[in-house]
């Protein structure tokens, strides 16, 4: 998996991640992976799309992963949230 | 296509859809397909993961796409914007 890269999505603009997913491929690298977990999965799957349908039209989708993420209680006493996951894989 | 089944995910909480699809799989049905579009994917992945991981644990999902579509313009003269959509099929 040396050749694997990932692009973690959080708030920013779309275009932010688009543009951090083709840096990657034209540095030379086979696959990306784009996480999200949360609301930023739709964004997730913006990203995916801008980069395919406007940049890199041969890129194939190789899977697409979804999941749960446990997450710490966020006060001392409470109990732990659970978090949904996305992963997708992009490569040349 | 006739055992497929579709649960449409929009605005109102996910346990609305987790019901409709448990209610689908006790009927008989032997895959659902959980389609979202915009925001809501997010809400589609919650809804798979507490199907699966509360409810029917033995479900799989069998695959998992995501796309856009176009949507015609909200006034007239305006340009059509795009939405991305996702469609996880969930199968017994």
């Amino acid at each position: 998996m040396s050749e694997s890269n990932a692009v973690l999505i959080g708030r920013k603009p779309v275009m932010n991640y688009v543009l951090a997913c083709i840096t990657l491929f034209h540095g030379g690298t086979k696959e990306v992976n784009v996480k999200a977990r949360g609301r930023a999965i739709s964004r997730a799957v913006d990203v995916v799309e801008v980069v395919r349908r406007r940049f890199l039209p041969d890129l194939k989708i190789k899977t697409v992963d979804i999941g749960t993420q446990q997450m710490p209680p966020r006060e001392e006493g409470g109990s732990p949230s659970n978090v949904s996951t996305i992963e997708i894989t992009l490569a040349q």
